[in-house]
């Protein structure tokens, strides 16, 4: 294996900006972006609070393209590249590793819900030997909740065994502290980074060998978040933690994609952010008030985000 | 609205053949399409029995293609066009009213766990408007089972007061009789048809008014199961509702989609029906052995199956 710089810390699925007619908004998306680097956060595009499942194959393709056009470091990118369908997600993944991006986050194929371990096996082995690319590094996504499909220890085990060095590590958004202890423990011995889905596991993932976290907060609370994640040995680690849960359970009362945007469009003074794409819907009015409300009062703010004063 | 002919009766969601190398093999699906034809049992194809949710939109827009240039009846196709993106919906849909497919059968999109009639409806709202086509027709397909995001009563009533005539039908694959029933009963006023996902309603269903049915059973049994449709006014209609149950219970001890290919495998004789794409995993050697048996204590065949002797 080759000594590539492996891609930690924090990471943000970025919400993606829609315009009025729903289409995929690439300027707000480089803007955002380049705001989330500046803050130490990582870019795990199409992620599940990106809404990648509502784009298609080539608008993430599109997207992508654009933001590494744009200058983005492709060694600061996760995209999430799996599909349901193993050849669209064999076409994500090779137009990924040869833009140079630091891995892959993959979904297992959601649909179908009668599917054992070897079914899922086969289909990142599949993906593995058609992308058939020495640079390429997956980190599985396990979020249960969401893809109600997950990845179990033992497909993990079995997976490594086979593509060692290929499988880089995991996104654990189950929300169950037991399982991502189990990831780590039983996998410590391995070059596999296990990232929490939520920086409420932040402190604790650290303390016990974690990567950093990927969290859709980190849309909107960046730089608190990097923070920890740079300066967890430090004494106030555990009141920085608190800091961060607080900001988190605002976001925890709405429904979180719809939440993140609102955020973005009040503290950027920017209302195109609120669009969604269906299924979603946007924050009501009296919801976006008592979000921002809530946030005003734990003194929560931006700074720096595109479009604010 | 024009007076189209509506397609009703029985439809499968037709199984999908894969080469060596997981490809669609067009071939052995215009063959198998065409002996269902025979056995007046229409086509719906990319249905989740198809695995439809395992192919991209390029090469599903290439089956369709083939089977119309190979001749078949758009008149008697239902195409699955309901994917996670609009935009993707949108692409199929399009494709397939252009071909002149009689409906196109929708799931709704999948991904997103928590979300509200008011999205799945400016879903669907947004694939009418952008196909933009006094011929669709729509069939909503509920199968809470496997997509888990269901389609309501409430959202039918809502779609059918905005886009009445567009939203032609339902499939009805929850296995609630309870439900097929209240929606045959609420939407009996309406140009509506309802098709419940398994024949074991069939009957139940035609007495009731609905529409016939669509059910993975009938891409190997389409003969008895297109007869009890056509004569189910007649004094053994019950009798043939058992026999038409008791095929149905075999399959009922396997995974349903390698269980139906590896009978198409063995009646036809030709083994490369048995591949599935992953997730899924073909029937193993004791499995098809088991199967088989079964089938043959019932005295069960396929007459005049493609590849066949």
């Amino acid at each position: 294996m080759t000594d590539v710089a492996r891609i930690r810390g924090v990471l943000s699925p970025i919400v993606t900006p829609f315009d009025g007619d729903l289409r995929p908004d690439a300027e707000r998306l480089v803007a955002h972006a380049r705001w989330l680097l500046d803050n130490d956060v990582g870019l795990a595009v199409f992620g599940t609070n990106s809404e990648a499942n509502s784009l298609s194959v080539a608008e993430k393709r599109a997207l992508l393209d654009h933001l590494v056009e744009a200058g983005l470091p492709p060694s600061r990118m996760m995209p999430g590249t799996g599909c349901c369908s193993f050849s669209d997600s064999v076409e994500l993944t090779t137009h990924a590793v040869k833009l140079g991006c630091a891995g892959v986050l993959m979904l297992p194929p959601f649909y179908y819900k009668v599917v054992t371990d070897e079914g899922l096996y086969r289909n990142f082995a599949e993906i593995i030997e058609r992308v058939g690319d020495e640079r390429l590094r997956i980190y599985l996504y396990h979020i249960p909740p969401v893809a109600q499909v997950g990845i179990s220890l033992g497909l993990i085990e079995r997976l490594l065994s086979a593509y060692g060095g290929t499988i880089a590590g995991v996104k654990d958004s189950s929300g169950d502290w037991d399982n991502t202890q189990a990831m780590l423990e039983q996998f410590q011995s391995e070059e596999f980074d296990v990232f929490p889905g939520a920086e409420s596991f932040l402190l604790a993932a650290l303390r016990a060998g974690g990567a950093g976290c990927i969290s859709a907060t980190a849309n909107v609370n960046p730089g608190p978040i990097a923070r920890l994640a740079s300066s967890w040995e430090s004494s106030d680690a555990d009141d920085q933690q608190a800091a961060l849960n607080a900001v988190r359970a605002v976001f925890q009362n709405y429904v979180v994609i719809p939440g993140l945007k609102a955020a973005i469009a009040h503290f950027g003074g920017d209302p195109a952010w609120g669009v969604v794409r269906p299924p979603l819907v946007e924050l009501q009015p009296d919801e976006r008030a008592g979000l921002i409300q809530r946030l005003e009062a734990l003194g929560f703010s931006m700074p720096g985000l595109p479009g604010s004063a």
